[in-house]
């Protein structure tokens, strides 16, 4: 199945969603034979394990390509990690005309995205995204980073890949935390911009979700609902002037969270780390953006039981507000949230009181 | 005075060039002052002590900026350096929503434009070239990058300023042999694209046009010839893959010549490098790409005094391919070279005989 994707600005990429998407690849690889010089696929230690093994069965083209593989983590997200690739890639004789195909999670496509960008000043590039955040989130929309020095994508380019390829199936190799982890982000979509999406998802609790079997519609679905609002929202404003901005409802506290989190070795995952900042920032919504407390309490009593309580941002509030002013949304070092006025419709640009700020990570606590 | 520059693509800006542009830039951050979060300027050793008194002396708005200064020579153009100055960003409380503005040469504008396109996904930068290489060549048409284990420019990005102001006068802070190193790229561009301007460039030898002053119009009109055919070719083919590879002419064996150089900690100067290029790959342009033998003498002759013979590119001749072979202008290992069929008429993608090639370095050794 095929998801006629919307144009990113003269960029234009299909996204594959399905059972069939590498009957799709094993076409598409059959040309690239002809005209690219060489194909990478980077993977990292468990996508080489746990997905390498099932996408050559399926696409046997990709028997051929040179395989990279590094550490798996977000700790591997750095430009050391980018310069060992370009190194990698030049010893292995890449040119401009070489694919390199990124298999594995947010961070293998974040980080493998940043090195096609830069690789003889980019070169074409494939993602096919194994973990939930990567194939609702992470894979879509042309954003790439590495992290530095614990400041989670301070460097990055924007950058579109030729397509995407998303395969549900893959998602039986995670660790349930790690799929829970995805959830969080498709709750944000829902949360900024669609009710009804909302009211679709929170039918089952998180654990419910999490017993439904891949091959079911339910997780197409999921995914395909989820992508469909990132790419409306993408493609009116790839670079983040504006609507883009939507979708970092959740993350401004949600990065403060990852990064004092990766800092201290004690790393989080991005969508625990994303569904505390919803919390957190969805009592911030009450007080700035008139949330109602009723829908306020459906989001914290869906989303409580599914990823628990992190105990850890209660503390450090300088370091936390610190970190939160080296968030890439803010201006002058004003921290600006996405914020929701209701559910299923979010606001940018909302510069908060210090004390809301501090006061919603006390609610958050408190629970 | 004020080149009405040609867009490239969707992007468009202005390039100043003359007496007056410290004034345009002077009013431009007088507006910067009150969008930009902060203003930051980067400077190599050479264009801290020679060239930002002068610059802020002419524009005392710079005089609020942050100064961030590397060590001068192309040595300093490493993704090591790029780091630092992405953490010398963060640290210094830059946002997405600072300027950064570059005063130095090619080396300064390339790793300047190569960092501002990765912080935060992409800062607004200015380019203020000092030298001549990177007045008429390395400032324009929006390549930056950075060179990876001495192989030239192995990662970077296609990242376009929002402006850039030329001042001839800031050539008269270079050694004789960095203005020559310049006027190398102008000696090809006129040979690839422009018979007239060749002929008007030529009716002085290059020791003649040193002499010349700065204030003169010689360098104005030297200048802007130059880089509105590079501003021609550029805007239609702003990712090379056609026409822009007409600029390329001299820069296959000039790059090996010049990373050889770099390797073995005796570097050259690119332009001198480009001038043994175009000779180089004017013999071969005779056997390939049937250029007369009587323009070859000419371009010799003009060259050569000017220039003088590069001892150290005979050696090494396997090296010399394998490097040749790294050039990002490359397919699939063949040596793709653009060449002339005559003066003022390049000819790109041209494979030829390793046996030539090596000719090609014998011919110009036995000169």
């Amino acid at each position: 199945m095929k998801l006629s994707a919307r144009t990113v600005k003269t960029e234009r990429y299909p996204i594959h969603i399905g059972e069939e998407v590498f009957t799709v690849l094993q076409k598409e690889l059959k040309h690239y034979r002809k005209t690219k010089s060489a194909i990478f696929l980077l993977t990292d230690s468990n996508t080489f394990r746990f997905c390498l093994p099932a996408l050559v069965s399926k696409c046997p083209e990709l028997g051929k390509a040179v395989v990279i593989t590094i550490d798996s983590g977000e700790e591997s997200k750095t430009l050391r990690n980018a310069e060992y690739l370009w190194k990698e890639l030049a010893g292995k004789q890449a040119d401009r005309h070489s694919l390199l195909i990124n298999l594995g999670g947010g961070m293998i496509t974040d980080l493998g995205g940043y090195v096609a960008s830069g690789f003889h000043r980019g070169i074409d590039t494939i993602h096919i995204p194994t973990s939930m955040i990567g194939q609702i989130d992470a894979s879509i929309g042309g954003k790439t980073g590495v992290n530095l020095d614990g400041l989670k994508n301070q460097v990055g380019t924007f950058f579109f890949p030729k397509g995407v390829y998303i395969w549900p199936g893959f998602l039986a190799t995670l660790d349930p935390k790690h799929l829970r982890s995805g959830i969080a982000e498709v709750a944000k979509t829902a949360l900024v911009k669609d009710e009804q999406f909302w009211s679709w998802l929170t039918k089952r609790s998180i654990e419910e979700m999490l017993a439904i079997p891949f091959e079911e519609r339910f997780w197409k679905d999921l995914i395909l609902k989820t992508i469909r609002i990132k790419q409306e929202i993408v493609s009116n404003d790839p670079f983040e002037h504006n609507q883009r901005k939507l979708l970092n409802f959740g993350h401004t506290i949600g990065h403060a969270i990852e990064s004092i989190a990766l800092q201290r070795d004690t790393p989080v995952l991005h969508g625990e780390a994303v569904a505390a900042g919803v919390i957190c920032e969805s009592f911030l919504s009450v007080e700035q953006t008139g949330l109602d407390p009723v829908e306020l309490q459906s989001i914290i009593a869906w989303l409580m039981p599914g990823f628990g309580k992190l105990p850890l941002i209660y503390e450090d509030e300088s370091v936390r507000m610190d970190l939160m002013q080296h968030d890439k949304k803010n201006r002058q070092q004003e921290i600006r949230f996405t914020l929701l006025s209701r559910i299923g419709q979010g606001k940018i640009n909302q510069v908060c009181d210090p004390v809301w700020i501090r006061d919603a990570f006390r609610n958050y606590y408190d629970l």
